[in-house]
């Protein structure tokens, strides 16, 4: 993973507002724990900044060349250590999931993503990149499923 | 990696003694980012409680199966992020070259590592399991390529 999105949102009933986004890209010439430290280091500048409640990150498509599946659960791993060092669990979300929930149907493409985050968070700026407008629509995802777990527990 | 093995030795010179071993195994009934954060903080632990100078860890032999790969880059980079945020750059080597370097023969089989490890850290635990033995051949490697690169130095 050369990358690394975020975003963070804020929700208050079903108002979702957005708040922060960004894109970690560590240096590429440097050794695998370098890179990984500067994932968790950055990643943690952010929690620490915005003190976020919640976490939740895409579960991955595993590919079908092993050297980049490793390299993915590396920088997989990392991501989900800033936020659990900071004492949140760790939702996982589908990509299916995600885009069912931000689009409404599973084989959307990334500039539907992309467009459905836009108007979901207006004040987002229009110009985010990709992956950090896939965090917002995992971050979305997340939002809209506590909300039907919390509403499936009313109903119990 | 449902378990993970430490080793740490002690280098003067030419001569390695032994210091100490482990392995971690995180629940296996917890969330992903609650496993790694276990793993992290126990690795931590070990660190703090000994403080050792360098770090090596094992390259993977990456996996047919691509699940089983995933996982493994994400323990391997909860467990390369902890010496990593103790300020430890962390080397790697090849299973390969960690069996040659201490076996002599890169086809060496577990019980040959774990029959080399003992006769070179006599004082070990002979009763130590695999993947503890499997660490400090890592360890014991990372010493051996440690002092040739410091004699190609001071041939150089």
């Amino acid at each position: 993973m050369r990358r690394l999105g975020w975003g963070l949102i804020d929700v208050e009933g079903a108002r979702l507002s957005w708040v922060a986004h960004g894109v970690i890209e560590p240096a590429t010439d440097a050794d695998l724990s370098v890179r990984l430290l500067e994932l968790f280091d950055r990643l943690s500048d952010v929690i620490a900044e915005w003190t976020p409640d919640e976490a939740a990150i895409e579960e991955v498509f595993v590919n079908v060349n092993p050297a980049s599946t490793l390299k993915l659960g590396h920088a997989r791993a990392a991501a989900m250590l800033a936020p659990a060092k900071a004492g949140m669990l760790v939702a996982e979300y589908a990509a299916l999931d995600i885009k069912k929930s931000v689009v409404g149907a599973g084989r959307a493409d990334k500039d539907q993503v992309l467009f459905m985050v836009k108007r979901l968070l207006p004040k987002a700026d229009p110009k985010m990149k990709a992956d950090a407008a896939d965090a917002l629509a995992c971050a979305i995802t997340h939002a809209h499923k506590r909300k039907m777990a919390s509403l499936k527990r009313s109903v119990a």
